[in-house]
C-alpha cells in the first residue's frame, strides 16, 4: 500500500489556523519568542525573539534555550500533515551545536523526511542570518485523540 | 599517557560553589526552576520544580522544556572535573521522551561516562518519582579561559 | 493502566534459545563474530571477536563495525521480553565513540529503559577491557508479525 | 576570524583519488560493496551492493549494514575539506530508519552542514531509490597526524 505524499496529506486550513492564532499560545513558546512565519506541506519556518533571554557566564544563550526552539519547530511541523484532532508527541531529537548563539534573532525551520500514520522522522535548522547555529534530527509520534497513554508507545 | 580518572578531576570546592550560588543564576534555569542538589565526582543530582509551567493542549509539559532541564545538568556536570575557568559548552545531545510529563516536580540525575581534556561524554536521566520519562546522552567540549571560537571546534 | 515490568515480560524460553542458536546466524552477526553470553530481562551481554577485522589505515577498526556490533545487541535485547513472533525494528539508534578500537576482542552490553506495547527505548555500551570504548542509545519498534509496514510506523 | 568555506578547503586532488583508489580497500567498505561516485566540496554520493547481504528473519538487512553505510559516507566526506594527512574519526553518529531495506542496491549521500579545525558536523542519507530510507546526523573529530588520542578528545 503506497504512502499518502505530504501534499496529499496536507490541511492548509490547520496551516492557517496555526499561523492565526498558534503564535499566542502560553507557556515555553511565549517565553521563547517563537512565531511561526510560514508553513508548507511538511515544512515550517519560524523566527524566535530571543533578545531579552539571559546569557549564560560564556555571554551566549544556554543550550537548552536552542533546544527548546528546536522541539517547539520539528514538533509543530507535523500538525498539517496529520489528521485533525491527532497531535504529535516528541519520542526523541538529537540536536547538533555548529556555533555559539548570542541573545537576538533566531530562524528556525523545520521538514518531514518521511512519515507514516503512526510517526515522522523531522529534520530542523536554526539560523543566526545566513550562519547555520543548530542542527536537529528526531522522531515525533502521532497519537489519536483520546489515547491515554506513554509518549513513546 | 593514562586518562586521569573523574575522582583525580574532581575539584570539590567548584561543587560546593554550584551547590551554594549555582542556584541562584538568572534565565533559563531560574525559568525551569531547577536546582541542584548533589554532586560528586562525574555525577550530579538536580531537582526542577515545573509546577507552574504551562502545559500544552495535551495537558503535559512541552517537550522542550524538559530537554532544556536535560540540557542543564548534563552540562553543569563537567564543570566540577574540568579545571577552573574553562567552561564546558554542548556540542550535541540526544533525548529520548519515555513518558509524557505532567507539571510538577522532575528529578534529573547526569553522569560523565568518559571524558579528555578537550571533552567529555555524558548522559543524563529525567524521573517523576521513580519512573523514568526521559534519557538523554550527548557531547560535552571542554573551552579554556578566552578562546573565541565555535562551540564545536 | 500500568505497564508491565520486564520480569513480568520476560520470556526465558526466547532467552535460552537465543543462547542456543542466535549465535549460528549467517550475515552481518557472523561477519562481527557476535556471540551472545548472558541474558536476563532486559539485560544482555555479549562478545565480538573483532581480531580478523581489517584495521583502517590510522590502524583502528571503522566506526561502522562498533556501530553495527551495537545495533546488535540493542535491537536483540528486547527479543525476551516481546511476545513471541514479534520482531523489533530499530527505529533510530544514536553512538558516541569514547577512544579509538584496535582489532580485537570487544564486549557488549545492553538493557532496556522503559517499553510499551509499541516500543522500547534501548542503552548499549561496547568495552574493551574495562574500558567503556563506545554508548548508544535508541529506539526500537515491537512489530506484530505478518504485519507489512515501515520500519517507523 | 572568519571560518574557511567548504570550497576554500576543498582539495580536488583528495577526491579524485578517493575516487581512484579510496574504493578498493580492504575490510568492512569491501564487505559492504560502498563505492564512492561523486565528491564536491563538502558532499559526496556512493553506492552500496548490498544485494548478496544475508537477510534477517524478517527478509530485511540488519540495520547495522545501514548503519556502517552512513557512518562509512558521512566519515569519508570530509577528507577532501581537511588538510592532507589528517582524518577524521566519527565521534558521534545518530540514525533514523525510515523504511525496511530488502538486499540490493543502496544509494547513500553525505554533506557537512559545518565545520572549524577540529570537528565537523556531517549528515548523510540513504535511499533505495527516489524513496529516503535512512537518514543519519553527526560529528567528525578532524585528527593531526601522529596525535596518538582518544577519539573523543
Amino acid at each position: 500500500m503506497a504512502q499518502l505524499t505530504l501534499e496529499e496529506r496536507y490541511d492548509e486550513k490547520v496551516a492557517a489556523h496555526m499561523l492565526e492564532f498558534g503564535n499566542q499560545m502560553p507557556g515555553l513558546q511565549q517565553y521563547l519568542g517563537v512565531s511561526l512565519v510560514r508553513i508548507e506541506a511538511g515544512r515550517l519556518w519560524a523566527e524566535a525573539d530571543l533578545s531579552s533571554q539571559e546569557p549564560t557566564p560564556s555571554g551566549n544563550l544556554h543550550g537548552g534555550v536552542i533546544a527548546a526552539v528546536l522541539d517547539h519547530v520539528t514538533g509543530a511541523v507535523v500538525y498539517p500533515v496529520i489528521p485533525a484532532g491527532h497531535w504529535g508527541a516528541t519520542t526523541e531529537l538529537k540536536i547538533n551545536y555548529l556555533a555559539p548563539v548570542a541573545p537576538g534573532l533566531l530562524r528556525a525551520e523545520a521538514s518531514v523526511l518521511g512519515m507514516t500514520k503512526r510517526s515522522a522522522v523531522v529534520r530542523g535548522e536554526a539560523y543566526v542570518g545566513d550562519r547555520l547555529v543548530a542542527a536537529a534530527q528526531g522522531t515525533i509520534t502521532i497519537v489519536a485523540p483520546r489515547v491515554t497513554q506513554a509518549v513513546s508507545s
